[in-house]
């Protein structure tokens, strides 16, 4: 293990959480955030918090130190413009949940840096520094990007982090990443949308006070299955709207399979197909959920990386 | 408040927990069941089971008692043959989750019967006599159907019992009901199967192992939304296929929903029409939540009644 210095850019609920484990796993942190009220918080907190991130990015540059860049997409070109002028080819890494459109941001915003691609997979329904943890990681899967010509040495780095957060590591290829997200979190926030709104009949007129019976009776299944309609919806739509042709290919597979639900609904009245079909999806999850926990050799190629993640195993550490 | 006599057909989940909550009120209750073991566990729990379906429906002809019919859908033509043989004109009422299909049985099946139908708005993901209990229905809504014609004596004695059973009683036309329950419990476990099935590439074969790693990164959104495809297909399909007109709308709404937003996905790239409608959907939920909760004059045509319920008004009693 390391003990590489750790820059964090962007205190909120993950940057935050990231700072915390990363000072609870003994490691040299410091961190820059452009809101003046989270700084003064994280200060109070006993966390180093440089003045600007211009001034984090000297340090990073000087110490040779890991950079994570913890904000939302729509925020990360023009960070990386800082530091592809203050820290050009630095270490760098990312927390953001797409990895095809933060590759892209990085090729033309700061060519030069030795990104390798990362996506702790924890939250919860709040957000900021106060909503932070140094446990938040525990037991995460952490994707680390693996694609071809990944820079082994900060793709060991991150790998580290992930591990010194308590978090698994799940390799992958940005590609795969993103197909995979778009399923499992991104389409869930849009049918949790569309739900939301059929129930609530929004935007229907329609029969008066049609939508307040069924808001009233409302419960179950209706409050699980739109609970991240919650989110704030600049952070739905900055994870969605950034993950467009993958999140495309599962709407239209959603689209096709609610689709042939109704032709079958209409014409037979059966619908054994579509729920059957979600009954063993469940079951595969539950199985999926007690994957492997493997050890990796120092040496292994990204290309073998990858293959472990796209069969579903996580690593744990170093063999 | 009457102390009228109940006869409970049927002991799974909802059965079994109402009879335990009419007996904890103190009324006099006894049961039938179709099932050998159901039937042995509720006598060593105590409760009064008779031997046959028959045998409870004559004792419920000769005190007057209100029957209820706690079995799915599938299973109600066949008891409702033994009510119009056994106790043609008695108080009848269910807990099925769907009201025009059971209306159209009981005209079919049981013509004679004074038949009020119902609809306890409570559950857990469990089933059958042992998951049962008595504060099943504490703080619940249970649909009272009140279509024009209704006998009055049996809605009062099945408000009665709900109230016994410490639920919250909520009137609606039959139809208005099911167009409810079509968007707010049937609709979202179509949504649950189609999302699982999509996330779990179920029937697509696809990339070797594609599946794999959405299944090893599904955590939160996928978990939440797809919840309720756990729940025995069986009874998905028992409660969406009986409630198919109202369901098809909802599923037409849904896809209309989900349709527009792919178009805004594929063309501007923006979701913020879908997610803000979503995120006001669960906003009038969480403010219908806190209906107002009124006691009732007895008097009450079905007309007023339903009236209260279709602007989100619940009944806890009479003036």
């Amino acid at each position: 293990m390391t003990s590489r210095p750790i820059c964090v850019l962007g205190l909120g609920l993950i940057g935050g959480s990231l700072a915390r484990a990363a000072v609870a796993a003994g490691r040299t942190v410091w961190a820059a955030t452009a809101s003046e009220s989270t700084a003064a918080a994280a200060r109070a907190d006993g966390y180093d918090v440089a003045p600007s991130t211009d001034e984090a990015l000297v340090r990073a540059q000087d110490a040779d130190a890991l950079v994570i860049l913890g904000m939302p997409l729509p925020a990360v070109p023009g960070v990386l413009r800082r530091v592809h002028a203050v820290a050009p080819r630095c270490r760098l890494t990312d927390v953001v949940s797409v990895k095809v459109a933060m590759r892209d941001a990085v090729e033309k915003y700061a060519p030069t840096a030795r990104y390798v691609g990362g996506h702790p997979m924890a939250g919860t329904a709040e957000s900021g520094w106060a909503a932070g943890s140094t446990t938040l990681f525990g037991g995460a899967n952490w994707v680390v990007a693996a694609d071809d010509g990944t820079d082994a040495e900060v793709w060991a780095d991150v790998a580290e982090l992930a591990w010194d957060c308590g978090a698994r590591v799940v390799p992958a290829a940005a590609e795969e990443h993103d197909a995979a997200v778009a399923r499992i979190s991104h389409l869930p926030h849009l049918l949790a949308a569309v739900l939301a709104a059929v129930a609530a009949g929004d935007e229907r007129g329609g029969e008066p006070g049609a939508g307040a019976l069924a808001m009233l009776l409302a419960a179950g299944s209706f409050a699980d299955g739109t609970r991240v309609a919650d989110t704030r919806p600049e952070l739905v739509l900055a994870m969605c709207e950034g993950n467009r042709p993958a999140l495309l290919t599962a709407v239209d597979d959603a689209l096709g399979r609610l689709g042939a639900a109704r032709g079958s609904l209409a014409s037979t009245g059966g619908l054994a197909a579509t729920v059957n079909a979600g009954h063993r999806g469940r079951q595969q999850w539950r199985t999926a959920r007690s994957a492997p926990e493997l050890k990796v050799a120092r040496d292994t190629d990204m290309a073998g990386l990858r293959e472990l993640g796209r069969h579903g195993q996580v690593l744990v550490g170093w063999e």
